[in-house]
């Protein structure tokens, strides 16, 4: 049997990955408010109620805990772009629904989102690779859409690349104001958001031909 | 004569002000290479080549120093919005304008957009709200042009705030990848952006409706 990489918690138990999953959801919380590196090993052990021997069993590194909250995001992220390449549908109906599955995310965990945005600068060597690389992934999820869609005709001629920075800007930054509890759901934002994309990406219909 | 306020530099030489704008613009790149809480005095003083006195003589505090680099770029902003303003035309030409000027403080100002755009809640106090007012006043801007092209029927019915926020995300996000000597010009990415967006809330013409 090969030795078990370093990052492999399959070793572990039920119990034990459950007091780690709150251990990285409370301490992106604390890094959320008062930024990665203000934060100290001291305040991350009284927020999770543990000695600093024990947190460290749990956590590893501090840098550990920064790559699991980023890993948690991008976990929930290429799951959804997961269910919209099953889903299936037009070009359109994916783009949609990638939109709407973005942002149930960032509103969801409006905290290791913030720190994903905020923090990931502190990542560093083969974590920091790790995260571009996972990134990238889903970022070319959403080139290949609109590829797909100017290929079957649904878009017009555009940059995929320079288009998707347009749409993932639109929804990720979407974290500074969507909220747990906020006024706005979701479904509230995705909708009218997919409805301006769609339009300006579509085909023109009206005479003036497209681009 | 009533005192002087804190923040008048207007009491300082022409010399002092060129010093203290290069401290800022130096002081900039060194927050967005490692963040502010991250960046000592001690690494201040050497990148400006400094002694600890002479540096508060001209920064004040740390924090005074951010509030600098935030107020820089709402300096620049705020003048781009006047231009806008000034210039007039139509709701589409203005915000297509808004998007071209918005993007070309962006390109020439990576370090300061960086910082501000990441280590805005490390601002306390008085100089928290100054920048959350002056963030507010340029925001009313591109929500006024969005209500007026509404008024003129240019515009598709539709929620200012929300719509006023799908486009400062697209914009803003470029800070991630939009640098100076980059692919791509301020005005490669204004353009096709601009274009996203009209079409996008622009008033359907292809006997759908509008919303």
């Amino acid at each position: 049997m090969p030795p078990a990489p370093v990052r492999d918690e399959s070793r572990h138990s039920a119990k034990w990955q459950a007091r780690r999953d709150a251990i990285v959801d409370t301490s992106a919380r604390l890094f959320a408010r008062r930024g990665y590196h203000a934060t100290g090993i001291t305040e991350l052990c009284e927020a999770n109620e543990l000695g600093r021997g024990a947190l460290y069993h749990y956590i590893g590194s501090k840098e550990e805990l920064l790559a699991a909250i980023h890993d948690q995001v991008m976990d929930e992220v290429m799951a959804c772009a997961e269910r919209v390449a099953q889903t299936g549908g037009s070009p359109s109906a994916q783009l949609a629904q990638h939109g709407e599955e973005l942002l149930d995310v960032i509103h969801r965990y409006p905290d290791h989102v913030w720190v994903f945005l905020h923090e990931f600068p502190a990542l560093t060597g083969e974590r920091a690779a790790q995260f571009r690389e996972r990134r990238r992934a889903y970022e070319e999820r959403i080139e290949a859409v609109l590829r797909a869609g100017v290929a079957s005709g649904e878009f017009r001629h555009l940059d995929a690349w320079l288009t998707a920075r347009a749409w993932l800007g639109m929804h990720n930054y979407t974290y500074l104001w969507l909220h747990p509890g906020g006024r706005l759901s979701a479904r509230d934002v995705a909708s009218p958001f997919a409805q301006i994309f769609l339009r300006g990406i579509g085909q023109a219909t009206d005479g003036q031909g497209a681009e």
